[in-house]
């Protein structure tokens, strides 16, 4: 556990950080790793890192902290506040709801029953892929060019494609474009499927660390606005609506125990990150981070839901130590 | 409008929420009252209340907040919270899930599609008749006493069953047989139907005004604590938990956009209440209510999620004008 | 194995009827006996028989063809031709469609999901229970009454209720309650939940052997037609719609098979029964049964679908053997 | 309506003939032509026409039975009866099932509720194309010259494929595409997406008129053997199941209607042709055709569920005048 900027962090909190991820580190072995992408299924299911930042510049990282990996459903996220900034949110309320499901994200299902088969949420894939394809910009490339320019502004650097992964997510999608067909067919996805897909299936391949999503995690937290580098990137409102989702479906279908036991805005993905955004709150003891802050784990071996096992235990310890609910 | 107890409010303040009563009231017009219980159709929809408690005992009321109505959905809320301090909430767990669907309140295809049928939460009917079974005492009588001695120690007064009210919904209460059936069938429902539907029913014809269920959405918002009667009615973890259902699942299939537009845990009934609590938040503008509130409002006028339809509307601008979102 | 009344039989005919038993009763193994029901639970799962009526009174009986079984499902059938006799064919088919629907027999999504949630057709038990409300008659007593004298004038005798059988069931259904309640919910079930229950499962008490059901799947196949009484029973429209019914949806969710294999209509009750009719048809070789026959099955050691294991086996072999496929 | 190669049919008949097809052609009115696919809108919705192909030879024609129209759906039969006799019986149901489902032809719900997502039947459109990828040869070119092959043994003349009407539906088949990738995914389509939708949209612009059809239904109904031609094209066993198969699932979601009014094995299209197998039957009245026949029929203008409004209608009165049920 490295300490940075502050001095007034407690010590003994950095090493108890430490402690924990070694502790939870062991129950990696509860989950695995994704097996449906060939190349997440190399990943070292014992990996497990963490970064917390705040909005003074505090910044506590553990363990696996600096494992790159690739956003997967976490890009859902940046994706949909890409969308809302460029089309406006009625725009994109138009063409995809804000209802959780209780779904698989893959299912097809709810699309039939409910005519007109509007996708359910932006945090499901069928939702995700009419997001991406309304992303600025006539080409894949230029779509894709608009939400790395996003990404850019809140980490502070240039996010990269992991081309093997877009590659061997791209041969196995056969569910997605069967979802990516569906939507074509009701008038949903307005974009060619091919394109869509590439879209979609690059910008799950953005390559991040633990640092990276608790920087976003702390701007959401923040309405939007970059507390270290002083500036406003997406408006308030985009932020609390994206914060919204990400808490009644940002964590699969276990986002609802997720809500009820964490109580945080969180997104997760299948590479095993979970980004998380903790709102300043009130409380009335002495508690870390009254301020807000932004929480990034890394943990690639996932539960039956698609979510870090250890991951989430771990964030489930820390909000609890720390009294980091939104309720 | 009345303001009570206390000098230090904006008589400004207490002229707009007036102004707000009669400007929303207009939109009642959009809805209707509920059909489908025939005591309820006899509702004047025109009707439209409000009531704000602060935590230092600050009120605020408008419109029609002296009308009685009965809880109907809103009596989930206290059923969960007896259930699981009667019980314990692993108990409680155990035979209803917090996962939000998607599906309208009186679904079966979920339990018939997810083996074992587990309801899915305790705001959907399914769940809401389960966890009425599991409140303490071997007769409906004494889990219904149970029930109204929480309800008291929060409201300070005893509350009464509107038996008319009982006598309608028990008569047409067809689908909800068709779910306890369903229930019995694949063991979650514990209870006889007949005695289960008994007590489910009576809870929801348990008659409040605005100030009652303004009252309870404040004990929740201090997280089970009575900041005017100064005591701990149910555990924080009851509470926590009770909140983030509310804000997933507690506005029927709009509860997502809900929680999008307005932020805040709340319970919403057919007989047109919202229950809404709002905890204490970090603002740096002066705005009321920073130490959080309790929220009552009656509007017996629905739109097609089962929702007040002018009363939806008069939240989401108290909201918006007081910053009021959790996220 | 018996030979009656004929002499014109070949007796090898009767022998390798005999040796078809002893060989497919060996295959009971493979099922057991329905437990949701625990009356049904008590059957002798080794017992396997048989009985084949022709036009002319040629009767084939081996095996365990004399035992008595309730008909469950079976009494599908002739609560569906009775409600048609006395209500005639319109009025029936505006409460219950004639499609075949891949579900299980006690589901209930698709109530839900088609709206008005009209059953699909009166071979499963949402579609059954509306039938049997049918029936002619104010009170239970009489509905049954005017079912049993249809089976008496089918089988010359009148046709007991197995009380143990009816009570077991009556307590233990709380799926059929479910759907039942569901039907009300929709107004498809005009009578009472309590009074169509006990219509229906009192007539799945009813007791017969393979004997009775042979008799009537004669008739079927004669087009109501009463060919040793010499007697009209039931129009022939009405003989044509249920021979189809039991076609496409007679064998539970292995009707389509049942149909490709067999193709004969039949239909089977949990309790290890199979009715089957066998239309008179054009051939060019020497078979037996060329003017239809009926064909009685008793096996209470049932499959995953519900059907007879050795019964369905042994019908196969008689089917392929002397060409009864109706196709 | 023109009488051919036989002296024997009575010549009221034939006028009789005349008289039904202008009557029900009055009935297109209540129909339209299928607007999924552009090419099939511009058919005129006003024809009607028919042919009658019994065994001796006999013919009866009428209206606009020498209009062209392409196979649509009616190929599934086709495609169903190539895989059979190339792969074998079992090797076609261990990749499709024969249950009817009552779900719209398109419907991907059940692929997705029923793990693991094996077709229900090869009637519809998931059914179907993975029969299609199943015909033999690497190429779709391959596949379907042994489709062409064999229809070519039934009708004697090289069929054509409408190459217009097969770009039109390659183009608006996202829901195919959907439904092929979703079968990719789970493992039943062994073909690539493309290949398949190649072979099955191909099969299905096939080009025939009325007596085509009737022919291939006097084919089926003499279980696989030509009686003209004098030559078993397919074995009776297929010839069985086929026959069993569009009895249950080849009217779409009319099925079971079509079974229990008008009881006979026919299979549909949504260009408006209607094929139809009269199994040879036995009857005390002087009727024609009591040696079976085939029925071919065309008539755009469809009905909600995809079949030929005036058609189905036309069909109905002859086999209620001729009795012609196999029940």
């Amino acid at each position: 556990m490295r300490k940075e900027d502050k001095d007034q962090t407690d010590y003994q909190e950095m090493d108890y950080m430490d402690a924990w991820v070694r502790h939870y580190r062991s129950f990696t072995a509860e989950g695995q790793c994704a097996t449906y992408i060939p190349a997440l299924e190399k990943a070292d299911p014992t990996q497990l890192g963490i970064c917390v930042i705040g909005p003074d510049g505090t910044v506590i990282k553990s363990g696996d902290w600096e494992a790159t990996f690739t956003m997967q459903s976490i890009s859902k996220v940046l994706s949909f506040i890409a969308a809302c900034l460029h089309r406006g949110i009625p725009y994109v309320l138009e063409r995809v709801d804000l209802e959780p499901t209780g779904d698989p994200f893959n299912s097809i299902i709810r699309l039939e029953m409910h005519k007109p088969g509007k996708p359910f949420n932006p945090m499901i894939n069928a939702g995700a892929i009419t997001v991406s394809s309304l992303l600025p910009g006539e080409s894949p490339q230029k779509k894709l060019e608009s939400l790395c320019i996003l990404i850019e502004k809140m980490v502070g650097k240039r996010p990269t494609i992991n081309e093997e992964v877009f590659r061997s997510e791209w041969q196995t999608a056969h569910r997605n474009r069967a979802l990516a067909y569906y939507l074509k067919e009701t008038g949903f996805l307005e974009l060619e499927v091919d394109q869509a897909l590439e879209v979609y299936l690059k910008q799950c391949s953005i390559e991040v660390n633990t640092e990276d999503i608790a920087l976003i995690g702390l701007i959401l937290a923040h309405d939007g606005y970059h507390p270290i580098r002083k500036e406003q990137i997406f408006p308030k409102r985009v932020a609390r609506l994206t914060k919204s989702l990400m808490l009644t479906c940002g964590m699969y279908n276990a986002s609802g125990k997720f809500a009820a036991f964490i109580g945080l805005p969180a997104k997760s993905g299948v590479s095993g990150g979970v980004m998380t955004s903790v709102p300043p709150r009130v409380r009335t003891e002495e508690i870390p981070f009254k301020d807000g802050c932004g929480i990034g784990i890394y943990g690639p071996s996932i539960d039956e839901y698609g979510n870090s096992v250890a991951g989430v235990m771990l964030l489930k310890h820390i909000a609890n130590s720390w009294d980091l609910s939104i309720f």
